[in-house]
């Protein structure tokens, strides 16, 4: 029954990514004193209210004697909002059950205060599951200051990602693609380089989903851009980061307050932040398809010899639709 | 049960694979009147039994009034040996079970006369599973008249087969290269270019597998070999095929008996085949590691734009220790 909530608040909180930051796209739910579902909620949009006090606000006078599950510790911090703690002993919950520990030591310490107070509450429960999924980029933020970065790319099975005339509409499948649009509306940012704007002048929006949010527009490099360039349109806002500088790069986009940041640029800008150790995460779409010439993904990252080669480790493979997925992360965590 | 005493008959077969071309490793089981299993069996090396004959003689009087369960069509023809219907009538079977006709025409029509003998017999047993598993590269023989050919080669994420200073060892883990030396065993052939040769070496046997059966090694191309080549020593047997003409190659080595290859060559050998449309299985070890410069598996292959990209489907994704294997085959069968 409590998987069962958590796996709700999860779902709950994936509907929320994108729009949260620089606050964790947080999910709970409250169950009566019968185990009964009686209030869902997902963190609002900056200024606005906690995952806990939407769900609890669902819930009203069912909330006590409950249980309220949630993806991270509640917070016991008076930030722009009240804290959580606060709401939930207001509400005479009498368990609370989270899946992760607020790494931040000045929201931390929610769990010890509800305890102090009288509630059975504990943390750890489907904790790999949401420091995997919904919180992995935000717990990366509070961890180490920068935002999450994810390569994504799609590649032939001999590792091109255009043919020898530069063309690569389309590399991957109609799923495959329909996909990354849903991935684009979930993330803050997505980043290219100014050589790829130039060579594919894409529009880097998430297409094909209604009132989809639009992603923050990232054009890094020094280099000219054709005034008419798609980035430019009114789709969505774009950004120009003029430095080469992975690190320089993050710092700016943590000053908009970005969390989550999708890379789709090409060889170069890739190399550097690949060399840099500043991805995160490799999604990549392989098709199955051969075309023995053509630009590949990742150019030089500073490896010389084999046993220089950058380790990760595979979390996920799966299909998408004729398409071979693999999600995989750095064998030492980028610190 | 008959699925079971297939999977059985599968599994057998697969123990004499590499060692019957260019005959098929047929798999056969006998169960007596009451579904038991009283006989297992698979082909021996050319002009020794087949594997209904050797099913049989190890099940005696007890297949009288059974059931024989053969991943193919019983042979109807005198070859090396006599026909296997006879052996099947001769020993009182009711009931014969196959999983695939036989595509030769000399050969074929065995399930038709067991039904004019009076044996309740019947094809299509697990038919997928045999046609794609123990019987694929035969079945491709017999119907193309060319060898099946298997290119497997590992690279890493980023679709590189080697670093920039061209070292390679080891691209993939121990795990996949294990389970490469067991394929070794099961194939007739291992085929590469002169260039590879002389690039890296190799041994090309199949080593950590006691009393291993060694496949032919073939190298392909005109260019000068070091007379000390590893593929020269007295581990197996070599043979020199000086022409660069897929057809060419795939000829010389039918006249050779050899029906199911591997192709471990580099970029240019593998483009030559691929460009010929002579790959029929791709057979990926990607590893998740990156390079971000260094050879790419494949080379020219006569595709100019990705329209024109060669087209594949994947039919298995596992993982194999800690690298993903990804099996496909041509999106239009080759031939």
């Amino acid at each position: 029954m409590l998987d069962e909530a958590m796996r709700l608040a999860m779902a709950s909180s994936e509907l929320v990514r994108g729009t949260t930051s620089p606050n964790p796209p947080v999910g709970a739910v409250v169950l009566d004193a019968r185990g009964e579902v009686v209030g869902v909620g997902a963190t609002r949009p900056p200024g606005g209210p906690h995952a806990e006090v939407v769900a609890l606000a669902e819930a009203g006078d069912r909330a006590r004697g409950g249980t309220a599950v949630v993806t991270l510790e509640p917070c016991s911090h008076h930030g722009r909002t009240p804290p959580c703690t606060e709401a939930l002993l207001a509400a005479g919950v009498a368990r609370v059950r989270y899946a992760v520990s607020d790494p931040n030591p000045k929201a931390s310490g929610g769990g010890a205060l509800l305890r102090a107070a009288g509630v059975d509450a504990e943390g750890g429960l489907l904790a790999t599951e949401v420091e995997r999924g919904p919180l992995r980029a935000w717990l990366h933020f509070a961890r180490t200051g920068r935002p999450h970065v994810t390569w994504k790319y799609a590649a032939t099975l001999d590792g091109r990602v255009a043919a020898a005339d530069g063309t690569s509409r389309w590399i991957s499948s109609e799923e495959s693609r329909a996909e990354v649009h849903v991935l684009r509306t979930r993330i803050d940012a997505i980043m290219v380089g100014t050589g790829t704007v130039r060579a594919d002048d894409p529009r880097l929006t998430a297409r094909g989903i209604p009132a989809a949010r639009q992603p923050l527009r990232v054009v890094v490099g020094e280099g000219d851009l054709p005034p008419g360039a798609k980035v430019f349109d009114d789709e969505a806002e774009t950004v120009r980061v003029r430095t080469h500088d992975p690190d320089e790069v993050l710092a700016e986009l943590v000053a908009r307050g970005v969390v989550d940041v999708l890379l789709e640029g090409g060889p170069t800008l890739v190399g550097a932040f690949v060399a840099a150790g500043r991805v995160d995460r490799v999604l990549l779409y392989t098709a199955p398809k051969l075309l023995g010439a053509g630009m590949v993904a990742l150019g030089d990252a500073g490896v010389a010899t084999i046993t220089d080669a950058v380790g990760l480790v595979v979390e996920e493979v799966s299909m998408c639709g004729p398409d071979v997925r693999i999600s995989a992360v750095p064998a030492v965590l980028n610190g």
